[in-house]
């Protein structure tokens, strides 16, 4: 019976992963029951039996992009040290996840514009991760002053605005304009912002 | 003859403005002369004999969204004195396009997001304008150094990398997470921008 259940998750797990990278690629507007079913060669009733309708299959693909943005990027810099090691990781995981982790890169950047007039549980889970992923970087700053880090006078969020227009540019750069040195760009604006971030002697 | 293109025209542009509001709240993918044509109580007929194909009339109201922008925003600004006069019309113009200009704000920043892995003529027009948008920033940032509102040192593509990033940054707060306070935070990462780019006394 146990077993049982591990095989199911993990052919869900395999089905999400696959519909995760054809979402990088196309969106998720795309993303229904039948064009997956299509991808992976599998009954729509297969699918069905696993998500239901097509809000609900987008939903759980999203809810798996971002457990594996946790794992990916979230959770390492968590268990470094708070102030520089923290921040530079998470800059790293995040251009390593928008360049290497799916074909497409991040789907939830993508899903932003895609839901951002379109009411519905589908914007409200977006704002909702886009959020969480904001306030991490608003607490990390925090936690970086309190660490002495960066400059007492910082307005973390003001901080965590810059950081996340930078990691947003990377991907205009390196996804839309194909630019060999996005990723230079990139990294030589967060190390400016570090720069004029840290306590003055 | 003149007066028959003339309203010709006419119509035209109140579809193409239709069309752009339409593109600006759904997205371009969703714009075909089937859901153009119920918008606008036209037939099918009447529109193909304008546009042609789905992929010709995504075109022409990319292109009117990119004249309305130019007309909007760039023109406006090239019309003052280089320097700060320049780069705060271009932020207040941004601003206000994004706001106000139609409903579902930038349609072009969007259609970044929608097509950037989507090869095609599409893309190619998307990633032209986008260029065209970030060259105009980096070439108004090496007017303001040569006119000495910015620091020699400056590197005017660091400066539009950090510029446009900030103006990105507007559209997800004011547009995905709807805070009150989305431009005041753009706009004081702007001044931040300019203070520590002028010239060191």
């Amino acid at each position: 019976m146990a077993r049982e259940t591990t095989k199911g998750e993990e052919t869900k797990a395999a089905i999400l992963d696959r519909a995760l990278a054809l979402a990088s690629l196309g969106g998720f507007e795309k993303l229904t029951i039948g064009t997956l079913a299509e991808a992976l060669q599998m009954s729509k009733s297969g699918l069905f039996a696993h998500f239901g309708a097509k809000s609900e299959l987008q939903l759980a693909v999203m809810r798996h992009g971002v457990d594996r943005f946790i794992s990916h990027v979230i959770a390492p810099a968590l268990k470094l040290p708070r102030g520089e090691p923290r921040l530079r990781a998470l800059v790293d995981g995040w251009i390593r996840w928008d360049r290497d982790a799916l074909p497409g890169g991040c789907p939830l950047q993508a899903a932003a514009a895609e839901y951002d007039d379109v009411e519905g549980p589908i914007r409200d889970y977006v704002v909702e991760s886009q959020r969480d992923w904001f306030d991490t970087l608003t607490q990390v700053a925090r936690a970086a002053i309190q660490a002495g880090a960066l400059a007492a006078d910082i307005d973390p969020r003001a901080f965590a605005f810059e950081l996340s227009n930078i990691l947003a540019g990377y991907r205009r750069h390196a996804r839309l304009f194909r630019e060999p040195d996005a990723e230079s760009l990139t990294r030589s604006a967060f190390e400016a912002l570090l720069a004029r971030s840290r306590p003055r002697a």
